[in-house]
């Protein structure tokens, strides 16, 4: 038996970074993940199921506190204001993660696959959303164009956020972009 | 050699339409296909890479029209006026294809895989139309926003088109999703 090897998950996500960053994703094995990790590969899947969990593995975290911000809003908040009450506690959450997201975005963008899942992601969460408004009484039409449009400013807020150096900016960059969005199309 | 066959293609989409929609889409063989237009396999692949070909073929010439039609707005036209002309001519377009369109929209919800393709094209088309705002001069993170709200109020009013009756309608459509969305983001 090893010994006790405490946070085993954060420990395989350091590694895995690591290595998909300097060997390239395709490159990299769960093998030699766990034992960058010092950990073996049985422990690996006991927390992801392949190496590109590794990756996606906080989707439902973030999909669960963007649906219980939207369904806590005020009862009287608006569509697009419960959306932003929703992306005002993901901003709040990922200030901690900037360094793992900056990284995550890049490996991201070497991989159309990990392109391709990331789209999925952002529809899965967005589709979440729709849920979360039509639960407010939302028509579903209207449900339907909030949340994409809070997710496409989500998205575009995202990557301007993991480019630049304060891990606090996620927040004011979506109210800049939204502040954008509706300059660009009230005219 | 089998006499002159005419519009092997357009009579290979309606085979495929009419068996996916009898069978379902992964039970349906290209050699089926083909046998229901009256022609071979090698004719089939003369036309389309695969069967998912066939719901996806159009791809190219509506992203081309868009990209076309952003580009030729009026110089003066802001970046999201640009993007409306590129829907505009679009929905022109999709008119006469409603059947179409309807019958590909009900086969594509009843796959995973498909919906993926789907999303993967939609992004395509937002990134393409993003390159055109580029080259108009809009700043990169504007061009990201205009184009990628474009697209989802394309969306949008596409769903809304394919599930009712008149083939005109989708410029109208779009225009009021467009509003939906102006006075969603307005509070």
């Amino acid at each position: 038996m090893s010994r006790w090897k405490p946070d085993a998950a954060g420990r395989l996500i350091k590694a895995a970074l690591a290595l998909f960053d300097e060997h390239g994703y395709e490159a990299t094995t769960v093998a030699e993940i766990a034992a960058r990790a010092g950990l073996t590969k049985r422990t690996f899947f006991r927390y992801f199921a392949d190496k590109r969990e590794v990756l996606f593995g906080g989707s439902e975290e973030l999909q669960e506190l963007l649906v219980t911000s939207v369904a806590g809003a005020p009862p009287e908040a608006g569509p697009f204001a419960a959306v932003e009450a929703g992306l005002d506690a993901v901003a709040a959450m990922f200030t901690e993660r900037h360094p793992f997201a900056r990284t995550r975005a890049r490996i991201i963008a070497t991989n159309p696959e990990l392109q391709e899942r990331e789209l999925i992601k952002l529809e899965s969460l967005a589709e979440a959303v729709a849920g979360a408004l039509r639960d407010r009484g939302v028509p579903d039409h209207a449900a339907t164009l909030a949340a994409q449009t809070g997710i496409t400013v989500f998205h575009v807020a995202f990557g301007r956020w993991v480019a630049q150096d304060d891990p606090a900016a996620l927040g004011r960059l979506m109210l800049e972009s939204l502040e954008e969005l509706r300059a660009l199309t009230a005219v």
